[in-house]
């Protein structure tokens, strides 16, 4: 019922996160009948991409190629950023999450997974050399980990922490509690557990 | 914050119906970090299908170019569909949700449009010429009109009810009432009207 390139068409789009039968094919009637050039420029965009863009080779976050074949993220490549902090954090969607708060003026490194033994992902599938590497290279004092607060987060946090510790180097680890503007009644027990042990002393 | 690239890239997949920054933004990551090789092969596909993909020269339903440069549909490559009866529709999407209705044993036109005075859209936009033209060439005894039922579908069905039964052909009108499995408690006033309205005799 469909041409054949449409049904190659839509079946590649449904591999996007999210997107079922019926939303590729709803795209994919887009493109054909009312997109005009989108599909051509979004074909040609996405090859340009996938040319050019990659993980930055200093922190993983993502980055174009600049003339010279290097690819170097812009937080990378910001000297105002204060290169003793380190944000160490699981996905690039985190470090952009953190990004946009704005309270981060460190550098990150992006882990792109974490502890799970379920997956058979052990911690010497973490890149824990990269880590060491980059805190002697740039004078790392504090390594903030910003890992989930899920059991594979946790899992991975508590390994830093004590690879990190074992050599000496400060390390944090983000606050868990209740998120702001959220509401006490509604928040689970093991997020109001961990507000109340992570208290902060106020006033005098 | 995110290469100058992937932002091009975000700002035409929300182009796509559906799709707002956010959703851009997360299929964009997808692509850039765990998408491997489906970036450029998306890429690859939308450019063919830009270059083969069309409307059938016949129906305006969705085809491919052939060997020979010709752009025919499978339904009107199919010999064994009636061509003295014709279903005339708005849009590709109501002939494919036809076709899957399986219902309709003729052939097809899509008008592409419907009258819509306040959009500007007159009788002279309806494709009146091809409509004539392929029921002269293939013999038509009886031309459906498949329009939706609403303001603009109905005025686009009177106006082609009124040209078409001027020069003597047969013309009806899809059925429009209570839909299979729908609540007469919940049913709207028009389409109980017209269910009434539309009333089939039973019995002897």
């Amino acid at each position: 019922m469909f041409p054949e390139r449409l049904s190659r068409l839509m079946q590649l789009l449904s591999r996007l996160p999210g997107v079922g039968e019926k939303t590729a094919q709803r795209y994919c009637l887009y493109l054909a009948t009312e997109g005009g050039e989108l599909s051509r420029q979004l074909g040609e965009e996405l090859i340009a991409a996938s040319d050019s863009v990659g993980p930055c080779q200093c922190c993983g976050n993502l980055a174009e190629v600049d003339g010279e074949g290097q690819r170097v993220c812009a937080v990378c490549r910001d000297h105002r950023r204060d290169p003793s902090l380190l944000c160490v954090v699981a996905r690039v969607q985190d470090l952009l999450a953190i990004e946009r708060s704005g309270a981060m003026r460190g550098r990150y490194l992006v882990l792109g997974r974490l502890l799970s033994p379920l997956d058979g992902i052990g911690p010497e599938e973490l890149p824990l050399a990269a880590l060491f590497q980059r805190i002697e290279h740039d004078g790392v004092r504090e390594v903030i980990i910003a890992t989930p607060p899920s059991v594979d987060g946790e899992a991975t946090a508590l390994l830093l922490a004590r690879e990190l510790g074992a050599a000496n180097i400060r390390v944090s680890r983000i606050a868990s509690g209740v998120p702001h503007g959220g509401d006490l009644e509604f928040a689970d027990q093991i997020t109001l557990g961990r507000a109340i042990d992570g208290r902060r002393a106020m006033g005098r």
